[in-house]
């Protein structure tokens, strides 16, 4: 924060490795990785989603498929009301195997009592059974309204024959999982000869915590199960819990991997920086696109005391309703970001130290604004990516955290979302 | 939560002694308290506002006067980034005994450094002089944006010859410490021989924590200092610290009571009860008036396993950006308070024990939503009034929190507050 212009040019490397910039981590770059313009499933995976009646319009229903059993790994959400399918799907986990995903939007078979259960079940047995896999290797997601009874006869008919639409654009498989997404989410990047995609959807009641929204990740590498849950928890763990639009936890968060080893063996490191790097761009993608959200909202705390203050820091800043709608506004009151500092009473914070930035130009250092100048100010918040970089000079732990701004847009879609 | 058809009709006694109804606190009535219909000053009290230029228009400067020495306590934030005039304060308040409080809204004087303190000072030192009192006698607040620096020579010159306009209303005393408040917030009750006047403003930023906004407590009776401090203490506790607006918390949260003594002596317990009738009144006052805010949104949690769970539980919900925008929605989408529920990672919650009502009227219980009709539900959320009940069943402890819907009046004012 001293010196050099732009203080965030210089970073020292994080604890997990890799590096951040102004825009998350990046590679190291020694592995050939490389992120793909469109996206691809890998080798011997398909998708497909198709309407099966429980939205009156656009798809609700999406299938992800192997052709071969892949290792698999997930993380789920840690509420006290785990889904059904959460509930279940974590016991089918224990396996470390799978074939299948199959997603519902729109209703989220949460707080539905025994007979969701009994429905969730119900979804992965018509799954089995229409494409003679076992029913223990399929697991199931839904996503949508709480504590509204699971419409499992539509789902079942919409398995029926659901097969002939498998594709092998991961998009069409992002579209049936979509709620108030306004775009369907999917990326690709190559590590050696092995393919790594990530399908997600996010938009509201998004503060993860141990696991996402709902996120599939899909390899055609050879990765035994133990180790695929391994890097998948080590990835999450900086992208995707990172990640808040408006504090509020899912009932369904679910990130599930597959590898199904069709591209053999690929370098283990360079694998897990990849795969790091793919959860980092989704969670920016999810930001983006929180309810409402015009901007992607970031804050990077340096020199805290220990890791959990810098993610703790790091997170109230992207959730204060007082920084986000002066992303909005681009109105110049820097203050905020030291009244979020304020409000961490148990974290290390001297004020005498902190130095803070908005998108690499210091505001404020030693008790006081630096050269401050509203226009210069309302000109850095202005663009569609308001990054806020905190240097606290108490330890040397790091955080980056990433959200969006609050606009009228999320007022207006979740007054009303049960109805609409 | 059982047999009665209005859960919330019979509620057991609170730890803190006063029971909780629907409506919050109310004092047992032993006591002859009344409430009055149009708030005074105590006697021995007199308030003024002016305009000194801080703000183009509308009242900037407010003073409260004690015409003999008064016995004082406060609370202030618990920010790290507490603002200079809290930090000047907490060393006025030392000597227990106050004469007068002065408050300039717009500017809050924090993030001002050195020049900061010296304009606290220099706040206090001018009504001394101006009024013939010590200036250690003066407490000072500023309230209003955060970091900028505080006009004190306007500020100088108002104070002279502000004491003409003293009255003994304290709404005109109110009018100059309002930011974002749609109307000046004062309340009168007598306890005995004396009454206790509440004068507050809040709005946004609003999640006092160890205080609250800006709160000024008025009493003609003898009450030492020590005794003062550890009633106002308790009744903060469950009133001004359990709201919240926007979970955001103010660098500059300060509740100052003054007793001058003139209605001689009062039954102590009486007073207490007096006392945290009047806070949570004001407390109500300030949530309903929250930014954007259409209605008073509260959050009772019974049967929690201990008090900080309680508390903990009822501040998310009312905290949560989807259960607000249900309420202002008036959408039946009640799942989200499973949701909220669910979120409270490290709390004891056993989801066959949840029981849920909104406004009286029970909506969920184990495992399920109970005789669920939309438009049933859609009118329990219609009103002005949002009361989320909930039945944990894990333990005897309980809290009750305030807060108000999120609408877009809230982005509104709060994307351009620097610059409007």
């Amino acid at each position: 924060m001293t010196g050099s212009r732009n203080p965030m040019a210089k970073i020292p490397p994080l604890e997990k490795g890799g590096y951040f910039n102004l825009d998350g981590i990046f590679a190291t770059g020694d592995n050939n990785m490389k992120l793909h313009e469109k996206p691809i499933m890998p080798k011997g995976f398909l998708c497909t989603s198709l309407n099966c009646g429980i939205k009156e319009e656009g798809q609700d229903l999406s299938l992800f498929y192997s052709e071969e059993r892949a290792s698999a790994a997930g993380v789920f959400t840690r509420s006290h009301f785990a889904g059904a399918p959460v509930i279940v799907g974590r016991e089918i986990l224990k396996n470390g195997a799978l074939r299948a995903v199959i997603v519902n939007s729109r209703v989220s078979n949460v707080g539905t009592g025994e007979s969701g259960i009994q429905n969730a079940r119900r979804m992965g047995s018509a799954l089995g059974l229409e494409l003679g896999i076992p029913a223990e290797e399929v697991i199931m997601s839904s996503t949508g309204v709480i504590a509204m009874p699971l419409p499992i006869e539509k789902i079942e008919a919409g398995i029926r024959g659901i097969e002939e639409g498998l594709t092998g654009d991961p998009v069409k498989g992002a579209e049936g999982i979509m709620t108030t997404d306004t775009y369907p989410k999917a990326l690709s990047l190559s590590v050696g000869d092995a393919v790594i995609t990530i399908v997600g959807k996010g938009s509201g009641m998004i503060e993860p915590n141990m696991a996402t929204m709902l996120v599939y990740i899909f390899t055609d590498a050879k990765i035994d199960a133990g180790d695929l849950d391994r890097m998948l928890r080590g990835s999450v763990d900086i992208s995707f819990n990172m990640l808040s639009v408006d504090t509020d936890t899912s009932t369904s968060d679910t990130c599930i991997a597959m590898a199904n080893g069709l591209a053999g063996e690929v370098d283990e490191a360079s694998f897990a920086e990849a795969l790091t790097f793919g959860c980092v761009e989704m969670t920016k993608m999810l930001a983006r696109d929180g309810e409402g959200a015009s901007k992607l909202l970031t804050a990077e705390i340096k020199g805290a005391a220990s890791r959990d203050e810098a993610r703790f820091i790091a997170r109230a800043m992207i959730n204060s309703p007082l920084v986000k709608t002066m992303a909005y506004g681009a109105d110049p009151n820097i203050g905020r970001v030291l009244m979020v500092l304020g409000k961490c009473f148990d974290c290390e914070i001297k004020r005498e130290r902190v130095r803070i930035a908005v998108n690499g130009s210091p505001v404020y250092a030693n008790e006081e604004r630096i050269d401050f100048n509203e226009e210069k100010v309302r000109a850095l918040l202005a663009g569609d990516r308001v990054a806020i970089s905190v240097e606290l000079g108490v330890g040397s732990h790091e955080a980056l955290a990433y959200g969006c701004d609050l606009t009228e847009g999320y007022i207006e879609e979740n007054a009303a979302y049960y109805s609409s």
